[in-house]
């Protein structure tokens, strides 16, 4: 089945238990960035994720005997609360496998989705032989983050709605501006509108300091991150992108472009006031890239997705602090 | 034409000007509810309210000669930016007339959107001689927030989508919990629903002191409220609802539910963190009503109407605060 057949036949499995989320818009954003902005708010997705579109394609792609059995994932954030609450709704279980530093929140919302939490230390434990272990004593099949067709299939069904959302509001070319982690999500993308939106390019979004995918695209090879921690973007922050993932972006994206993390809580704050969405800083890089990067996009209007919206309230109160009126 | 061909029709005009906002949901509010929560945003909706749709609904129903002269309105908020921006799109202009005292971001962004903002002292000045002198200066088109029928037809498109997304959750029945101000949005999704989902249930929402529409469906006559101000449900405070709006709601509407302020900034609090939107305490109150007083609801589902979400981020940052994880 090829790349496009996969998101499609995700779309069909998709159907009734994802959320299909609107597109956004504010003529006050759309005055900062100098041309039209459309938003695609993952933010208000089940869990507050896209990450749940790709937890739900792979769950429900499994064997049935295979799923009953259980999964198992590794992450620190909306992976782990999307395969959660895909694998409650498939009535199996889930063993997420989270480093021990992750925010509460993420914690203790994985946990009451049901899942099983196996917290590890990162300093001290190797997270690949706890999960090694666990997935070999109960048979487990584990559910990658990024680097897995089923869940790029699933993240790209984002890519199909907006392909005939834009559309709809008669808009057919230009940059679409997607946060980028490990690259599952804006290689999905990329791949949907390769077929349905030709005219339109993905650009991967990134904080300073965590540019991997951007540098990868300059230098033609896999770049990593010096360092994991230290970001709010943490929804974002991967050692680098994927073997399936980045030859994608590479042949279907265009270059990447880098924002500072006090850009990224400006927009927060501008999601917050224009929009009266709740997005966190990583899932808001895209934004934060429309409003003050313009001059590295073209086109009179430019389409950003806002991946998520797990922040803590003390961040959010924070980023809305400097901006109170 | 009767009431629902109204709303019909204004559906016609609405189409590809209005949202059409999603119906959001999570597992952690129906747990706290004892039964599933349907939440329709109208946050999301052009302006950050479902005031725009009754605004469009005037506007473009009005004879293109009359609406080239000019429109006026009075509010305070949320019906002054919905006027405004409708207005602007239709190439005319806009008067809002508004008391001094209103909410500085409310004021910026109705000028924002390029109406000509009249300040009044409330204490001072009689608020219709100022509107009325205007109107005859100008010959002006009064638009009402709420006792005018083509208002309450804009509004009542929201309860057709409701109907309509409604049953694709499977959901026929149940009570639907509004924001309950001067009764256009109320009224309006009552006669929607009579004709669409004649099983459900339209309740009046407000907040403690303020609740002359619960005492009015009591007493079987208008009631009104003895204050105006004091509220931090501002966008909902009128002195009583109107006389289109109350026959319509004594014929359809359930009893009216009593929350209290404290009641609505937790409901802001839930939706920010479980739904990642942002509600003003005023459009929260539908909200607090199925979550903290859900003996007074019944069925195993309820719908509830989040109306707007236009709060000053100095509000919401209190809001969040008794609830920082």
């Amino acid at each position: 089945m090829s790349n496009l057949d996969m998101i499609h036949a995700a779309a069909e499995r998709l159907k009734g238990h994802v959320r299909r989320t609107p597109l956004l818009s504010s003529p006050f954003l759309d005055e900062i960035a100098g041309r039209r902005v459309l938003l695609k708010p993952e933010c208000l997705q089940h869990t507050g994720s896209f990450k749940f579109r790709g937890g739900w394609s792979a769950l429900s792609a499994l064997d049935p005997d295979v799923r009953a059995r259980g999964v198992i994932a590794f992450s620190s954030g909306n992976h782990a609360q999307g395969v959660a609450l895909a694998a409650r709704r498939h009535g199996t279980s889930a063993v997420i496998v989270m480093p021990s530093d992750a925010p509460k929140m993420k914690i203790d919302n994985t946990r009451a989705l049901g899942a099983e939490v196996v917290l590890f230390d990162r300093a001290t434990d190797d997270r690949d032989v706890i999960g090694d272990r666990l997935s070999a004593e109960r048979n487990l099949t584990l559910i990658k983050p990024f680097d897995e067709p089923l869940v790029i299939a699933g993240q790209g069904t984002t890519g199909l709605e907006i392909a005939e959302q834009a559309a709809e509001e008669g808009l057919t070319s230009g940059d679409v501006l997607v946060p980028c982690g490990g690259g599952g999500l804006t290689s999905g993308i990329a791949l949907a509108l390769e077929a349905h939106a030709p005219d339109m390019q993905v650009r991967p979004i990134e904080p300073e300091e965590f540019d991997d995918v951007a540098r990868s695209l300059k230098s033609g090879k896999i770049e990593r991150n010096d360092r994991l921690s230290g970001s709010l973007c943490d929804a974002i922050i991967t050692p680098a992108c994927g073997d399936l993932t980045f030859p994608i972006m590479k042949r279907l994206c265009g270059a990447g472009i880098v924002v500072t993390e006090e850009e990224a809580l400006r927009a927060v704050a501008l999601a917050f006031s224009r929009l009266k969405i709740v997005v966190e800083p990583g899932g808001a890089v895209a934004l934060a890239a429309a409003l003050f990067h313009g001059n590295q996009i073209k086109g009179d209007a430019v389409i950003v997705v806002a991946s998520g919206g797990n922040i803590d309230a003390d961040v959010f109160r924070k980023a809305l602090e400097p901006h109170s009126e």
